[in-house]
């Protein structure tokens, strides 16, 4: 029912943007995922934005590195919420270049950023964002931040 | 029916946080407008984001500047999607503590950031959220683009 | 014969473009101007860019701030030298999110980049593309080059 | 008598943060560790930053990484002195973000900050403060001091 | 009975620095104020930080700005806790230099850092060691972050 | 006919600065290598850029590290379009220090930057330039262009 | 006898620069002013740079904003001491790029870096380098620090 | 005859700062060797400050990490040139924080920075202010100057 698309501009990014196409396959919810480069294939990235929402795709996970253009054309192309993951590539300058490049969008055309790196939280606002008009995948959210915090409970134990 | 929670750490907030709240006016969603301090008032906070789910609210979005906690600990809290705007308070170092504070979320709690003092953004992704499971919300997002694009067709004329 | 377009993502950019379209005219090479946004306007980014070198145009100057997506995105685009000029705009982060979006492009797709808010340059950089195969153009730079070292010289003179 | 609570935000701080822990055994402080993570264990933060003063601790040392909330929301709840240690952990951006986020705290709230994974110094820190109305510790701190600057003066002997 | 010592490397620092005394007045604690340039008078600064321990003093506050060698070179020559704040003076980087002169200290020699030009929360710091081990005092600062929450509870208020 | 002069000033930059005589030559470029170094070897600096356009040269690539005043320095002295690689070497601070001394060149004297050690994106640029006025390596730059969308387009399938 | 030069890259770096020939002249150390582009006037630049020792002159002062490689050249071409004044004019990002331009210098070419805008220092330094072989120069010296100090202790008084 | 002091902050600083030891023993100028720590050991450098000059030595070289305060304060004790040399040590956020807090220095007390790391620079600057003077030494500066460039011109022998 609910499907979120997970691009990213090279398939170099694919161990990082891994961590959200597994999380989300933890909540249950549909991915989708494709190489999309702003710059190296602007035709497919056209195509891809224009007809996502029409595709039954609920929200756009795009990750780049560098000076990452993907999250913010996508989030031109697109009317879904866009979420942004700066990548820190081997070309970036310590993931700054990819950060403000991404985050720092006109008026207009938000993307939503998460930290550098951040898929897996990328993952987890895509699920929240389903959750805000579901409530199953509410109730999936509020037992993973339940899971969470017995796991630090867990190993606060045996600190001597 | 979907209504917005905008919140900020403190009344001097207010100006740059307007434009989130006018925003959302404009697309006919409902906006409740709160300041929450998470450094003054945390036990509010607690109040604010155990319960906002429970009362209908779909997004929150949250404001804050300097060692910017607020969108962070309503992450926490919360199992709803939450926007953080870093504001570029007086007491900021040209916006980058804002910024990193509210961005470099740990795994498991994400906070979507939006630009440096970007309320305006934070709005239009209020609204996608809605959109993405609201066909009206939707329609008024691809209306909204379109009167972006015509802006800037009008701003080209006349160029000499 | 030789022709270079400057554009720029919005018209709040013109101040600063203006060097560029001044010395051209100073240059005596015909300046094409207009205002394509890569985020409110993709489609014209399209157009403009896919035949900006059919319609005779050499070299392609394009002025952004903040997430700056157009020097990057023309350069996907089109086959032409692309100059990208980082704008210091309000909504800036004292300019480097300007300069790093269009400074650290990937492999494949270079944007040849001026200094913040360094229009003038790009216009020079411009004539001396043209000039490179060009001797009229050519000697345009020479002797312009003459003419600063002349202003220091003068200006270096009654320091007591 | 006097006692010293040593928090972070996960158990992968523990490298960094146990520093602090040595040092305030070798000086004879009384030392109590625990996680306390702010986003994932906000009750536990709670109750911990509530009631820590009635329990008898003198000063809280807490240490956290990335958008690092834990010093700063302690600092919120409990009327002790706080010591943050900003942890440079795998999610951080060099540092920045969690020196930024536990620095820039708002007026009224001060979090003591030390040098990035400063653990050593914190703890150094909490026996100056326990110190500065207890004589013994006092004299502690002025003998541990002496000893540094033996070590340097033996440390230059045999320079050639 | 219990005192601070508020010292700033120029008189040029003390529209900033006057925030702790202020604070620390307001709070009943007696303040002593001086100039010691850690660049300027070094001899001073020798004495100062001597003796500072005998003659009552239980925490010193020290401002400085740029290279800000002050508050670090008073706490390797003091047994008593250093509080440094960082000052946004005209011949600073936007304050990056002082944060990290005062800050970036070496194992055995702390500095309690505090925010950009935060003196008042140096004061409020201040108020909280000495409230460590002092019940009165310790009784002033919850009354103080009661006296806070009521602000903002009352700002919320009205906001349409 | 068309000639690319990649100059470096320490030999020690070849590995990075061979990217760009590589893909010069994959384009059919002919390709001239130098050691220039700005300060150590200023009258050849001195005579190589003086010279340079009456040898037949239309386009220089200058590679630098640290305080990087080679490339910036042949554009004072030439009038052919120089491109300036910021190198990473050793003695560089995460690049700041080359990318700052090479792209913020004063008005009158641009250097054509490109991303930190890109200089592979140097070499395409350079062709560009040749391009833009030769319509075999225009042809070549499309090609080339199309081949990377072939080269991404692949790398999607088979993603699972 | 001892004499100084004094030379920036531009004469609206002159208001900065005033205050190193201001002090040198207190000193009754004689200096020559003049205006050397290394950008503009390359061929002054050399000529000034290669015969300054044998001119008389025992130390050069050369200001610069921007990428400012005046005083990296003139070190590379002089065997004398060269102080770099980084300034912060109006085409420099908040000084970084003339900080780093000038400290950066490679293995080989030192320049001796001030603070930013730090023209008065330069010119102190100077005189301690003059001072370091010629016992009145360095009797200046140490009166002008007593003076400081004298200054700081005169301001302290009178603070309430 | 001539004698150059190197001190440093720790004897960990001393891999580094050889560099600056063993070109000047090249130099055949005379060196002494300390470990002078301004925080461990205030007093040895109130010492080694005020007599420096007094015994002889002509030029003081100090190098440290961190909030690298030495060169600082030797410059506040000592009437001789200083040179600064900012040392990346283990606890350096990427350098940056030794870097200003040697630069930054306020107006009255100079020190003279070099590169990070850049202790050889600062061994061949304290020649050239020791050359300033002595025709000797000034001769072998430009001998030094003359073998750099052979070696670059050896290297760019043979590049193919």
């Amino acid at each position: 029912m609910n499907k979120v698309a997970v691009i990213m501009g090279s398939k170099s990014d694919l161990p990082v943007m891994q961590d959200a196409i597994d999380i989300l396959k933890e909540f249950k919810i549909e991915v989708e995922v494709d190489i999309v480069s702003a710059h190296r294939t602007p035709e497919k990235l056209f195509d891809f934005s224009k007809n996502a929402h029409s595709r039954g795709i609920n929200v756009i996970i795009a990750g780049a590195g560098g000076a990452a253009h993907l999250p913010g054309m996508v989030a031109s192309l697109s009317p879904l919420p866009v979420i942004g993951v700066p990548v820190k590539s081997s070309n970036s300058i310590d993931g700054w270049d990819s950060i403000l490049s991404i985050l720092q969008m006109p008026g207009g055309v938000p993307v939503a950023t998460v930290a550098l790196n951040g898929a897996k939280n990328a993952g987890i606002l895509a699920a929240q964002i389903i959750g805000s008009s579901n409530d199953d995948v509410l109730k999936t959210i509020i037992d993973y931040k339940e899971s969470l915090k017995a796991k630090v409970i867990e190993s606060s134990k045996n600190l001597g």
